[in-house]
């Protein structure tokens, strides 16, 4: 799979492309991120990538040559099987979650286009774009945080790049529930114990604890998440009784 | 404003603060970020900051005392005049938005936690962590993106970082409604042409179609925005027809 992030800041990315799995997936050769400046396809003289817009108001606009070119050149140079998915980040954009991370990481190549602060000219996001994407709420001063967003959470779904580890499976969307509590050692710090039932050597009991701690706290923060969930006869008699008590 | 960052992986940071308004903010002393790895506060003979589960299960949990330790001589070192602020970024915490980054840009001290797929011992929850938050319902490989995202966010708030810009005011969270479509030069790109009212020097009508075009957006992507806006008489009308269409 290759990801091309089309950026003004391409130095943002060093960091966080050349530690961890990130970049062992890329050493791995399961992933390659390619970093495009895209000021470099601009044909004005001046490399200009921005402009004033038209009906006047603040702010510059993102022009649409530079964006187009750059987008063009990073798909013929790949010739990838199937159509190219390009992304832009932006605040209008759908919600990003782990559905959309697994339907990206399904694809052969994904572009990630990163404004920042101005805005894009609209025949970007007509004619180009096949994905608008924003990855919350808040108000970031450029797309690249986003891209680095998407980059992490596709990568660490496609095969091979988290190696052995079981975190992949026990994280917390995996089952549909909020992870359990865990303790390691010591079994007291300052004065705060671990609970005795994982000292036990009980494992079923300790399998029955983790569940409801994690349907108490799937119930206390995020409810909404235990509607798309199987629960047994035991978890419904639980979670009653959480009701019950709240 | 400082922003104290605990993590395994610091060289993930240098890209994103040594660039762009990030960069600025911080030479304009608006800010100090400091990235601190928490594997030096370890007093295990081998530096240790992760060990077995207690009952057993996958993947390591990360130690309490390097936290704990690294989090105090953060705070120390400071003397802030404010209860410092300690995040920790976790798929079980609240949803980061808008507000709560108006909440965090008000403070002296932010103290943001980033764990690394392993979890966390619940006693740094519990004893030492004042927020938990999640950046959005996605799976990343670690908490340092996250701490990004609220470096990010919380910084372009602080009075001074964005200049004189006037993109903090029309971006898309503080009209509450999303950002109409922008258009620069050409006038004309390949076959796509600017909407002619943009070109055609009435304010006043370029004023209402940028209205109705944010009102449109916004009933087609976030309807859910449209709740906490004042609207006006000519507003309504306009939705009304909208909902009739639809």
């Amino acid at each position: 799979m290759k990801i091309s992030i089309l950026t003004l800041f391409p130095d943002m990315f060093t960091g966080v492309f050349q530690q961890s799995i990130l970049n062992q997936a890329q050493e791995k050769g399961i992933v390659e991120y390619d970093v495009i400046n895209f000021r470099e396809y601009s044909t004005h003289k001046h490399s200009k990538v921005d402009d004033y817009p038209y009906g006047g108001g603040g702010g510059m606009v993102l022009t649409p040559q530079p964006i187009f070119d750059a987008v063009e050149s990073t798909k013929d140079s790949l010739k990838a099987k199937k159509p190219t998915r390009v992304v832009l980040l932006c605040p209008q954009g759908e919600r990003y979650d782990q559905k959309k991370a697994e339907e990206f990481a399904a694809e052969d190549h994904l572009v990630l286009i990163c404004g920042h602060y101005e805005g894009y000219d609209e025949r970007i996001r007509e004619h180009l774009v096949t994905d608008e994407i924003s990855i919350g709420d808040y108000v970031l001063t450029g797309g690249e945080i986003g891209a680095m967003v998407i980059a992490d959470s596709v990568t660490r779904l496609l095969p091979g790049a988290l190696g052995n580890e079981t975190s992949a499976v026990t994280d917390s969307y995996s089952t549909g529930l909020l992870e359990y509590p865990h303790y390691t050692r010591p079994a007291k710090f300052k004065d705060f114990e671990v609970p005795e039932i994982l000292l036990s050597g009980h494992h079923a009991n300790i399998e029955r604890w983790r569940r409801e701690q994690s349907l108490k706290r799937t119930f206390d923060r995020r409810p909404d998440l235990l509607d798309n969930i199987e629960l047994t006869e035991e978890d419904k008699i639980f979670l009653k009784e959480l009701k019950r008590k709240s």
